[in-house]
């Protein structure tokens, strides 16, 4: 199953460590990797210390957005430092791991993301996640080079992915369909929408409220089906009356 | 007890493998660092890559021999390949985090050795070791940077020792307020009487509509803060629209 894992290294300052999370990955037997807006292209530096990984150097996919990274995955983990402004479902590395197998063997894609060496991942992009994933690091000196950040959570997916084929066929995998990531965000955006369209986010002063609503939404994780109900709900809404958005007066 | 844990690399090519090998132990709270025979000696390179932790790196006793380096140590665990000519008992990282924790709670001192980049150890050093430990890597590709190796078996250690840090008073209460059950019971309520009033449920048709968005919320177990969100969205939908509700013709 660790062929469903894409890693995604999102603004990427130093092509070495995308040299180093290669290889990382490689001796895990993880090989997708995508890169969104890498400062540095992967060249010369990178292939030195992909070592003998520079195969996964040589596959990995640019893209322009992480939305694009994740348009076609059902399973979004993203590494962040403990986040007291956004307080998503949090897992350990060993439960993201067993989250991704599981998942995985169910016949999910599953995005595996790590931000910037500086900054980490923005708030925005923090929300696109299922869950987020904190490496328990020292609170003292809690600063793992990105590739080890990657060769950690890489480590608990595999060792996971081992515990899985060696268990009995009953208790790994679930028949729960997911929808996939562009579906989620297309819900959002049409939630957004109609509350927009009843008055309760008013437009120029929109405040926390979908981020209340993603928090609450991605921690019940709807399914397939529910998510139908619910974009069916929307509909019955806008339905009920024309839209009479309030222009600004400006 | 990460106090107690002793990492020794023995006969490192690269001293910015030793660096990097700082960083990951600081980054996983284990401090003291033994080199024996270093091929280099931690300059200016090994400084840059233990960036936060060159206080481990400064600390760092250098040794002529493993022996000394373990003469006052109780467990050794020594990482190797896996290895067919010395049949040693062996762990997976872990294991050896397990053991390591228990030990050096008992109060043993206990050291975790790294062989050199290329070779690894020699039979003979192996053979000082209580228990070897093997990384269950890719076996098309298994070759893990030394630091890679470190930053692993530490993450275990860490990992086992808050654990134990925990075990004891596990079931920790968190500060979210939840509402009331009435106050659920009065959100689904309102839930329904406003999908009657959109047209998504039909009086007489009502399905399983309920049930479904009471499964979906009841997995999300909503907050109080969250629920007085959801009210709101429910109030601002039916100010949208006068209550148009078809009576039933009989």
């Amino acid at each position: 199953m660790l062929d469903k894992v894409r890693v995604i290294l999102v603004g990427t300052t130093d092509q070495r460590n995308i040299g180093s999370a290669a290889r990382a990955m490689k001796t895990m037997g993880i090989h997708e990797l995508v890169l969104v807006q890498p400062e540095e292209l992967p060249e010369g530096k990178a292939q030195a210390l992909a070592a003998g990984a520079t195969d996964v150097l040589a596959k990995a996919q640019i893209m322009d957005s992480l939305a694009d990274a994740l348009a076609d995955c059902q399973l979004v983990l993203a590494t962040s430092a403990r986040n007291r402004t956004l307080d998503w479902p949090q897992l350990t590395p060993r439960e993201a791991g067993e989250k991704a197998v599981q998942e995985g063997l169910a016949g999910a894609k599953v995005a595996i993301v790590f931000g910037r060496e500086a900054s980490g991942l923005t708030n925005e992009e923090l929300q696109m996640a299922d869950f987020h994933l904190h490496i328990p690091a020292n609170p003292e000196y809690s600063s793992l080079n990105l590739a080890m950040a990657v060769q950690t959570v890489c480590y608990e997916v595999r060792m996971a992915a081992l515990a899985a084929a060696e268990a009995p066929e009953s208790v790994r995998s679930s028949d729960v369909e997911y929808p996939l990531h562009d579906d989620i965000e297309g819900f959002y955006a049409h939630l957004e929408r109609v509350l927009g369209h009843t008055g309760f986010i008013i437009r120029k002063h929109p405040g926390m409220v979908m981020t209340k609503l993603r928090r609450l939404f991605n921690r019940a994780r709807p399914e397939k089906n529910e998510l139908n109900i619910l974009r069916g709900v929307l509909s019955s809404v806008e339905r009920l009356a024309p839209s009479n958005e309030k222009r600004s007066p400006d």
